[in-house]
């Protein structure tokens, strides 16, 4: 290498004065609501600071080409692992990159975008969590993991609805991708700092279209927001606190977000919550969160939302 | 920035570990002669130690969008000059990068391509040596300087017959890039190491069709080969060294290659120069070297591509 490029690099030379985003990865299977979950991240934050990227625009082979492989696109070997790992790397120091564009709707590798990096950088897909270096760009890390029948159910609604697929195809491509969500996605929930997962609450009786409570596995890995004062309030039913060991026997927090209390309880709690962000905020700040994108409104999904925004917000300073 | 991206930086952890290629830049204005020149350096050294790219790939927009655009694929305005300083660092420092690919035929930007650095990396195109930080990636610049009129001939040539423009096209196009030519392509020779000029002898009266004479620029920015002994040969007529003021009256030396003394002559010189760069080569290692293109073979051609070919050879130890 040339001296000259050693001595620029040393001297910390780059292309513009590289400010340092905060970095999140929203990691999941297909359809585990990685989407709905970030976009509510961005409005509140204001879209003018966020860069939001997707990994799985670093697939290697197109749809067609894909047909003739032994393996589905959520095989390692199916993406450009080490690009990903370098975007992410130049993402976290502050400089831009050259993103691969992959088509959902046609299936085909398009022209690269560019992708300058904001103030916040919210970074979804199937492996942003795979590798070591991956994960060591980001401040915070979010693992989704919602039942398997509640995924698949989510994933045929949406592929059917807008991906032009039939059910029985639906059906087909998730037992053909089984083998790889178990050996290559879910082990990346062992890496998140938050495991977040939309469920009934186990145990109850909730009549049918009762909303969604949310479980959020708060890892001590990184600093939690201190809820307590909220938790103690007198009344108070829209979140729970308990103490647990997670699947691999370490301890952790894990918050219950109960979807089945009224609405206006959890309003409460996301006001608390929302006040404490620093944010500007119109009348009714919280009513950006929650969005399901199908036109409904999920109270469990706004208050993760705030957690996730609380983290993102001290990250920053 | 998370620390541990920043302690698995400082440590130096890449994804692979990264042999740091020898990167050699061939600049110049289109149809200079640059991919005509740089296809003969590859396959003496074997195509399996060679990456070739051309940075002409990093054009912000494609054809259609420049028709409403005020300035040509020429001016850096039109090209991701950042991203190519990012890439030319990475692959000068051993790492891969995902290419833009901008499609000449179609004139469109389509699907990226993988591209690992080999031992040797030649990169080609309009703007190699535009920025400090891209010149700082080179261990070896080459500017190109034919004379206007013979550049201009060889446009016309080359977008007439392969890429299906009439000659009325061609010479609004050179008309059109002219400014831009002046002020973005042309200064970029005086951070070249070698200019080289395929021309006539001035003041000698050949007759038509007498190979063109080759002038090489050699500057003291970097070691060139010792030719003394070569020189002094009796009845040496090939080549001839002299000292000179360049343009900006800095003293370089220029080796005029002689295109008019018989080929035999010419190809004493060229065996010499072979043997001390100490590659394999069959019965006559030199016959892969001068390739014009068109089926002719020029010597002036091959004892340039030897002089470089000397220099690529020399920082690989």
């Amino acid at each position: 290498m040339p001296h000259k490029l050693i001595r620029m690099q040393r001297d910390g030379h780059q292309t513009r004065p590289s400010k340092r985003p905060v970095m999140i990865a929203i990691a999941g299977d297909s359809a585990a609501g990685k989407t709905t979950l970030s976009k509510g991240l961005a409005s509140p934050l204001g879209p003018e600071r966020v860069s939001r990227i997707c990994v799985d625009d670093y697939h290697k082979y197109d749809r067609e080409e894909r047909k003739h492989l032994p393996f589905t696109a959520l095989h390692p070997d199916c993406n450009y692992i080490e690009i990903m790992e370098q975007h992410l790397q130049l993402l976290a120091t502050g400089q831009p990159i050259l993103k691969p564009v992959y088509d959902h709707d046609t299936g085909r590798l398009v022209r690269p975008e560019l992708v300058e990096p904001r103030e916040f950088v919210i970074v979804e897909g199937l492996l942003p969590l795979h590798s070591r270096l991956t994960r060591a760009c980001f401040d915070i890390t979010v693992y989704l993991d919602p039942p398997e029948e509640i995924r698949r159910a989510w994933k045929i609604q949406r592929d059917t609805q807008r991906r032009g697929y039939s059910v029985e195809q639906v059906l087909a491509e998730l037992e053909r991708r089984e083998p790889e969500s178990a050996a290559f996605i879910r082990p990346q929930r062992s890496f998140a700092d938050l495991v977040v997962r939309f469920a009934p609450v186990e145990g109850r009786d909730d009549p049918p279209g009762t909303p969604l409570s949310a479980e959020v596995t708060l890892r001590p890995t990184i600093r939690h927001p201190d809820l307590r004062r909220i938790l103690s309030e007198n009344g108070q039913r829209a979140i729970h606190l308990r103490l647990a060991r997670d699947e691999d026997g370490l301890p952790v927090d894990v918050l219950h977000v109960h979807g089945y209390v009224p609405p206006e309880e959890s309003r409460v709690v996301q006001k608390k919550l929302w006040s404490r962000l620093g944010l500007n905020g119109g009348a009714d700040p919280v009513k950006s969160l929650g969005d399901m994108g199908n036109g409904e409104r999920s109270e469990a999904l706004a208050i993760t939302q705030l957690i996730l925004l609380h983290h993102m917000v001290t990250a920053l300073d």
